[in-house]
């Protein structure tokens, strides 16, 4: 049987498999320097860091191996923010029955290290990340080793970095609140029919009508964040409808690459709670 | 950097993903009993038994491991003859310089063991196989526990049944000439350019072009493979006229999947020599 970390693994090849989902790399479409070829090769790559994390790495070492592992390939970042996901729902998984609390207990239990873990991963791969709050104070992730120095002066660990970016970021807000999200996903990939990547293209479309696109937010403004969710939610299931979607907003440029990164940590909890394949 | 291991699960992903290859599973095309999801989550499952290839395990025995982890997912033989080439791949790419010679040498000091192994590895998934010419001895592969006990009062190696059953097997006669066909096929795909999964529909149609597929000369008749052959060799490199041959094949359920196996073993040697996705 498939262990944790072959679960994650396939729940990125599932991920983007998924078509369609609009603005995003899938089966059906790709990006002329994004193609799925690079997620492959990214998700390849991650297998050796997601089998730390099973094995019993710390989140941040694990969570630093996948991505440097994922780098290899000419796409540049593929899957940073799903792997951000996958490493504490591995680590969980391995240790006990996967749900929110012991998810949240993993994450809760992160380090100072695990922090500056997290930000030397920004050192393989250029990352787009929104404008924290003027509040907020965290290191800049462009400079992986001036933020290590901050982090630790700051004695700031993962969690604490997580928690002061939810706000902007709907990973990092799933990360600090055990996945709440993901985990109704799942229920709702183990509850739809048919082929795989249409149940899983189905869990996007749903996750994306839910709430505005955090990547999108940031790269492209909250306006057009807005417009992408109404949009989405007016297309509701209907894949047909979707795929209409998804060529206009390839063509536009704008990837709610948050939202896939949901779909990935739903697909891993939706495969770790017997989905067949 | 990726290992062998990784490249060879690379290559079964972008095997699968290359479209058009007329009558297979890719991207873009699929049988309703065996989706693409079902190659993602054997390619994924092997992963286990292709990295026992890379530790020093015995070919059959890692070859045996990957079939078991193959098959966990609904599709039913996905990748068998894919895994026979690439394990024997990944132990010779593992010990040093891959080239046909080191490989033919790893097929040819395999043992009655690897070939006990190979038999069982048939318990796992129903595999189509072509009838042997009535001169060659060799057991049935539908009864692996008498097989295995035939195997032994024979003497018969993996290197021996293979040589037996080369006549009919495109994978088999690979395997003991030292892979030539992909070899070749893996120059074909370095000196290539553009998306690697065009690359890889490229280099199966010329693979599918040289010769008849043994796997639809077993299910369909030495006429039928003939007819692809000669239709595909029209199309050439021109990936459009290939995508009508691919709608009408897979309507005809007519499936060359000993090329498919053979195209994985190219994208491997290709990885291997520094092809870069």
């Amino acid at each position: 049987m498939r262990t944790p970390a072959d679960n994650a693994q396939l729940a990125l090849l599932l991920e983007v498999s998924g078509t369609p989902k609009p603005g995003n790399v899938d089966r059906r479409h790709e990006y002329e320097d994004l193609r799925f070829e690079h997620f492959l090769a990214g998700a390849v790559g991650a297998g050796a860091g997601l089998r730390a994390a099973e094995a019993g790495a710390t989140v941040g070492a694990a969570f630093e191996e996948s991505v440097e592992g994922m780098r290899h390939q000419r796409g540049g970042n593929t899957q940073f923010g799903c792997l951000l996901n996958l490493v504490p729902l591995v680590r969980a998984a391995a240790v006990g029955p996967l749900s929110p609390p012991a998810v949240r207990d993993v994450c809760a239990g992160t380090t100072v290290a695990d922090a500056c873990d997290f930000y030397r991963a920004f050192d393989y791969v250029d990352v787009a990340v929104g404008d924290l709050p003027p509040d907020v104070d965290l290191p800049d992730v462009g400079l992986a080793s001036d933020a290590t120095a901050a982090i630790r002066e700051q004695g700031l660990t993962l969690w604490d970095v997580m928690e002061r970016s939810a706000a902007v970021d709907a990973n990092a807000r799933e990360w600090v609140e055990g996945f709440p999200r993901a985990f109704a996903a799942a229920e709702r990939i183990l509850d739809d029919d048919g082929p795989a990547t249409d149940r899983v293209a189905r869990a996007f479309l749903r996750l994306l009508a839910e709430e505005p696109d955090t990547l999108v937010r940031a790269q492209h403004g909250d306006g057009v964040a807005r417009e992408v969710q109404e949009r989405v939610a007016e297309v509701g299931d209907d894949l047909d409808a979707a795929a209409a979607l998804a060529e206009e907003y390839v063509d536009r440029g704008v990837n709610p690459g948050t939202t896939a990164d949901l779909t990935a940590a739903a697909a891993f909890v939706a495969l770790e709670r017997g989905w067949e394949v």
